[in-house]
């Protein structure tokens, strides 16, 4: 474990300035950045960090979806597959410095930290930036790491349109940065990511790490409720067929719900609209989303089955039509017990306080899961704020994660 | 009473033919009317109008806020207060072709089926019409009778500002109709308004005629949510400060005070607004509206208490914080006792179905009750629908309204 491992000290103040310098590339003047995926922006993010690969020698290959993976060669021969660290450099529109980029440089500083340790691992340690992870501009979200695992084929995303109208496979080619290595990609030995954790468990704990066991599975459903628009005075409440008062209950159900399921299980009903959405008008029309995640699959589908169970019977009951679309599903992810176990042990050695949690939100370690053993590394986001230029965790923090990664590093390179 | 006055008979094709003349005027082409208050269509039904009132041989005049009076003169001698009816001619942006022309358009039915008589009745007969009934290009509503009876001095309501910019007084002279006749105008012996009811009742029960009790009053809040913005999926229920969970929490309580107070208590949550509003995160402001209406103001006192109360402590729960804007508010209005027996008694004598109600919307009448017995007659409005293309009152219930109409203001002008 750690501490038969060579001493790799990796240092915060070069990550830092790194970090500095990949947000002045999109910096929206806020203390933000936006780098939509395949725009200008992000190609200037992905010149940075590749310049940055290749100053550390590292042999950086561009596949055709543009995921890009610098490998740093390892002592135990050809054939050994490497291990592999990362995460993404896109951003959402309004998206802060740490999401994904930490990820990234934080391997990059791994790489420097052994060179200037003199160690060469077994086998090879490839840091990767997988092509929008975000889906801020073209859905899916985790759209690289999905292809690079062989979960989407290449053709399909390649046609993907964006929000704006632009092709995936033609703004790949227009910012230059459609590679030539094939995708799906090699399986790596193992694959860790470090990230902020976007949430507010760890600070809120006092905790230093978390040693991420999976991601949570997610349930996205759209509610369209049809009722009938009334004149708010003039029609009794026993006539009424309130499109908004049902959504109004299906809210507060859904909050319910996921309090008496307990556990990891959360509940949101983040957008609701109303139509004609006038004072004094009885709503004809709600639209409503219900975010649903879980990380036991069987809750995940019996709170899915109460909260349609509840709207149904709820709008039944007030005359309104109730129909659903579903707009994203997966189940949820379990890391390697053994990555997990090393992530722990490897922050324990170093005198870190670290706790197990899931993730709530996706990330590209949950495709590469697919295909060899992974885990994650998550640090504490400060008031759990993410997606926001107020995103922010402290250099202690940001010192810890990327030691304890580089420590899991060396440790399943060996 | 009825029987011991001349029977005059009102003849509804006559009418018919007006309502659909009027409609032509502002036609949307789907069935619906838009003569939004001093716009080129309001001036073009001011015209149509105000030369059938001259057709009739009455006496018009238009007042300095465009108030339109036509009267009829009476046997009676000088001196004698006029009865008066009428309504509006202005609509909502999609308007039917009942709502407030109806009271107008009967009223000159009535003149006419009088003239056919040979009936001259001994107080004066006065038709009205109101500038700015609906309040939909210039608030409040029910502007021309607020002023008319004093209510608002005439120069605060001639510096208005529409919602596309242009000031009343400044419209009201450029469609000409900014009259000499001065504000407050003179106070009628009595007012007495036929309309649509705008709601389901009368239909619902096969009721023909409503004779109206008085207005609800009105009060409508709006309540601003403001909590934290959270990701959906990394934020334990139990560290959330969700300002949709709150919104949603309140419109369902809204709906439950209502009908728990039963009566003629109505509760409406009409709009409703979430920011950022995104299917993953949790929201941090909500905007919401409450309308709740009441005969009895010390009710609706009490459910607006209730409300706030209800709203404040789960507010307060969820570590959000709420705060209030009332946007309206009116205390009810109760219609003259005598005038409301005349209308049911009328009804009766023509072997009408007739009900009490009250009214649930705003009308002119109520603005002329602080100044004089006033009261209201009601039709059926077909699915309680108005400010709606299909908006529609049967012939035959038309017929039957104008009729009692007519048999009230002859008996009061008697």
């Amino acid at each position: 474990m750690v501490d038969s491992q060579p001493d790799v000290s990796t240092k915060v103040d070069r990550l830092l300035a790194d970090l500095a310098a990949l947000a002045a590339v999109g910096d929206t003047g806020d203390g933000g950045n936006c780098r939509l995926a395949l725009t200008d922006d992000d190609a200037g993010g992905r010149e940075l960090v590749v310049g940055w690969m290749r100053d550390l020698g590292l042999d950086v290959r561009v596949d055709r979806i543009g995921n890009v993976v610098a490998t740093r060669a390892g002592s135990g021969g050809p054939g050994l597959e490497p291990v592999m660290t990362g995460s993404h450099i896109d951003t959402v529109r309004t998206g802060g410095r740490y999401d994904g980029t930490l990820g990234v440089l934080a391997g990059l500083e791994v790489v420097r930290a052994l060179d200037d340790a003199g160690v060469r691992t077994r086998r090879p340690l490839a840091v990767a930036f997988f092509t929008d992870e975000e889906g801020s501009r073209f859905a899916p979200d985790m759209l690289g790491s999905l292809v690079y695992v062989g979960g989407m084929p290449l053709e399909d995303a390649l046609d993907l349109v964006a929000i704006d109208g632009a092709v995936l496979g033609a703004e790949l080619e227009r910012i230059g940065w459609a590679g030539s290595a094939p995708v799906p990609g090699p399986a790596p030995h193992a694959y860790v990511e470090l990230h902020i954790e976007q949430g507010p468990v760890l600070e809120e704990e006092g905790v230093a790490i978390g040693a991420v066991t999976g991601v949570q599975g997610i349930s996205w459903q759209e509610l369209t409720l049809v009722g009938q628009a009334n004149h708010a005075g003039t029609t009794p409440m026993r006539l009424r067929h309130d499109a908004g008062y049902v959504a109004a209950e299906v809210a507060g159900f859904v909050r319910r719900l996921a309090v008496s399921l307990g556990g990891h299980q959360v509940g949101t009903v983040g957008r609701l609209g109303l139509h004609p959405d006038l004072v004094n008008v009885v709503a004809a029309r709600a639209v409503l989303t219900v975010d649903l995640r879980n990380t036991e699959a069987a809750v995940l589908a019996t709170a899915e089955e109460r909260v349609r169970s509840f709207a149904e019977s709820c709008a039944s009951g007030e005359g309104v039509t109730a129909s659903w679309r579903t707009l994203a599903r997966f189940e949820p992810v379990a890391f390697d017990p053994g990555v997990v176990d090393r992530v722990e042990a490897a922050a324990v050695a170093r005198g870190l306080s670290v706790r197990r949690l899931p993730s709530g939100a996706g990330h590209d370690a949950q495709m590469l899961a697919r295909v060899c053993p992974t885990g994650m590394v998550f640090v504490p986001s400060r008031g759990g704020v993410s997606h926001n230029p107020a995103e922010y965790t402290a250099p202690s923090d940001l010192a810890a994660g990327t030691q304890v990664l580089a420590d899991v590093l060396v440790d399943l390179a060996a």
